[in-house]
């Protein structure tokens, strides 16, 4: 295609998202604040590491960054080009999305936040999922580039609704990850067989992703393998309590889970993948859940 | 197969579940407190309607009652057959599934706690899910019966085993109404496309049984259909939790949670679907989820 | 003495609290948005019955209004007098007295958040406590002010720290309030006597002033009396938890009983008094505490 | 008085009890299962030690056990005196209670389910809070006994009334000692000075023991006394949330609250004061509450 497309923040995902573009445009800009990074995405997939003053020239710009400030204070130091689409995949604030849409509308550019979720592999496969925030038509004139990336491109609202969507679903896998390891310390206490056990619910209506895979391939193997930083997953937590407050919402197992997690957070070791939080509780019971 | 059996309690379920056994078995006993219901099964089904005392001298005998009570009293007056082996398929209470397997074993007779999942659906297509706890010998020797209505035929563990994973997955299952529940009121008050997040969330980690199937089908809905009914789900939450304090295990998220399903029980119309717990949430928030 | 004072916002907490100045200064200024109130008050106890602008000219000023919000738009549209001391006796939000102190010291004009707790009867008496954050110098500077009406007059921190600590005395208030009630249901179900029931605990380490006075003379009695409107005690949770999410803390107990309190007022019939918050619970339970 | 009676248990608080005994009563008889106890309080105060079953023939006995099961045990065991009433002021389960009363009324005998509160102090003081279950005429019966040891001699309802009431008590003793470590971790990363606003908060409705006594002397004192062990507290919760269940009610602040004491017990120290259950919250947010 002829859009020219650039992108910002080539960490674990945004790397291995980044790949698949030059599949389907010409002209594909990288930029990283660790540049030496972009000279091997362009080395490595033919795409070209450019200045960021440079990438944000480009019609379709996506950025995956830790942070919603991350963003914000790169977006305040450049010039980007009129008329181009921003594409924010970071796992960010609807506040901060519907703050950047609107300043960035005043300058003709339009913003989409745009979460993807998948996982290292979902990005490395182009089979992510990406929930998107804001304009209609920016959507569309900006779907061919994230169908580049993703498997389901789903519009969900206006500015700030991909952000609230996301921030929701990791609530929902805290609340199982949380849940799930209640319930498997009390079958083990009982002298179920964890295993068989697993089995039957992935056959039943307790059924969850947490079940399926996360809940036996990280923590029944205790491989607990970093791929999702539990900090992150205590950061989004936090994003969904405070859509709960702004909305005045009575949510007592979101607002107790946030409150596990954070806690889980707190005490866990540096650099812990987010299934890690379970450890907390394994401390409380003295039951290691394998 | 030359094994006689027996089934007895043609409810929803086993009304559906006994109708497979013909398939396999030449003499197939069924017995029903409304006896008409069990001459109406024989004569839909090729099965034979008899007394319950002849009933209980099947070599394989399946029950399907609303508590483990019902099952002790119905047990507590039969004189059943040396031999025979028990398929208790009620939702029931691991400790009763204990003092039966206990006592039914002094006079040579095996007690196997089998609770299904899958719902009459599943009944009907014998595509159950069992889950079993109780002797091993007794399991494989009961195993022909028990496929011929199930899937999925797991033994779990010692007796008792199978009624604990069954509320387990009843209570993971309220979990996740619930914290679905919460989590679309925030995403609908903050202007989110619900379908659209759904489709994420289903393509997502925050996945589950309720995001796939029983949000969308009963509550987005607004068809909240009678099939398994909420007091019945509160009964399982509370077995769930009587697990976690025999083992005197902390487990702050099902005992939150099986406190909001008492609540939403105590408050519901009278035949609700377990389906109409959100109803108490959407009293509170004002926001109907569809 | 001579310092000259005002009182801006003569609710049923601020008429009572000006009505004690006049007896220790000689120049006391009130203001009311609806005039008429300060015409009275001046008529009933000798004040000055002036225009805001002339209020704002004291040495130092009293405001007592519903929020935060309200007193920062007033102060947005005055010109204070320069080295006057600003006294907030609003239940308001920390983060609001930060950024009021901070922009006011510019204008040589000190801030002190300085919520009461007592109620009418406290504000009738002179007897309320006085919780303040603020300049240490400015509290000293304004001791006789405060001390004329209330009897704890106590510095509690920097700025901010008087309106969280009665965000977090309210806080407990409410844990107490709805703990008391699933405490004296569930002894109510169990055939106890309440009353002999709260003698016991009034003399025993369960004791709070909720099983003291509040839940005898309120919720037993059924006469819930409109002092301190439900509402009121919601937002006050709210700010408690938002204290809770900036320090970013688990707060397990404290997040549940907010989102309680926040059901309970979503809930409730309009002008409720906080203790009414109960009645959400009897509703569940259909136990009527008396 | 002519009655004899009878101390049975001679612990931290037995024995400081049964000395006020012989005040009132000519003859009063202690038996300890450390014997050598019985034989230094009857050297200390007069009593008579003497064998478990001279003991049981006394009018009035008293027994104070750690948990219901070591007095059904001992009652188990023994031949009381036909017409005599049994005291218990073991923290015990209603259920036994319930179960005892009516066992020993067969053999004329009454039970009276009279746990205390006020702790070692108010057993020296005689000062004691004394809640009694069962029945009225048994209780008047044995009034003058319980005025010998307590202030308030309450009866509060039938057998297993005065253990409910105790165990209510003890829980509400729990939710408050958690929140008030919640709060104050949030007003301590706020800034504030911690004993300022337990000043406040003393002197507003969000006072109780906790925060009149408790908190200071036994967290913020850093001094954690052994006066009443965890276990004995998570015990004591665990009753409570059984008397929730068998009258199954919703509950979610007291479940909630039983969840973390019974986490904050199984990770704590052996020989933890109660109090020290606050370790658990700061271990989390690395916030000392001092």
């Amino acid at each position: 295609m002829t859009q020219s497309v650039a992108f910002i923040g080539l960490g674990a995902m945004g790397y291995r998202m980044a790949a698949h573009l030059p599949k389907y445009f010409e002209k594909v800009y990288v930029w990283n604040r660790n540049f030496d990074k972009a000279k091997q995405h362009a080395t490595e997939y033919g795409t070209l590491a450019v200045e960021l003053t440079e990438a944000v020239q480009a019609d379709v710009i996506f950025s995956c960054l830790p942070t919603s400030d991350d963003v914000e204070t790169l977006i305040d130091n450049v010039n980007i080009k009129s008329g181009a689409i921003w594409i924010d995949c970071t796992s960010g604030v609807p506040e901060a999305a519907r703050r950047l849409a609107e300043r960035l509308k005043t300058q003709n550019i339009d913003f989409l936040d745009a979460p993807v979720s998948g996982q290292t592999i979902g990005a490395e496969n182009a089979t992510l999922t990406v929930m998107v925030g804001g304009d209609v038509n920016a959507f569309e004139c900006a779907y061919p580039a994230m169908a580049a990336i993703g498997k389901l491109i789903q519009h969900v609202g206006d500015s700030g609704a991909g952000f609230a969507v996301k921030a929701i679903n990791n609530m929902l896998l805290a609340v199982n990850l949380w849940s799930v390891a209640e319930g498997f310390s009390t079958l083990k206490a009982h002298g179920v067989n964890l295993d068989a056990a697993l089995n039957c619910i992935n056959a039943s209506s307790g059924k969850s992703m947490v079940t399926e895979t996360i809940f036996p391939q990280r923590v029944l193997s205790r491989e607990f393998p970093v791929t999702f930083a539990l900090p992150l997953l205590a950061k989004d937590t936090g994003i969904a309590l405070d859509l709960v407050h702004e909305a005045k919402l009575p949510a007592p197992i979101l607002a107790l889970t946030q409150s596990l997690i954070q806690a889980a957070n707190l005490t866990a070791e540096p650099n812990s993948d987010f299934s890690s939080a379970v450890k907390m509780y394994e401390a409380w019971t003295k039951i290691i859940l394998k």
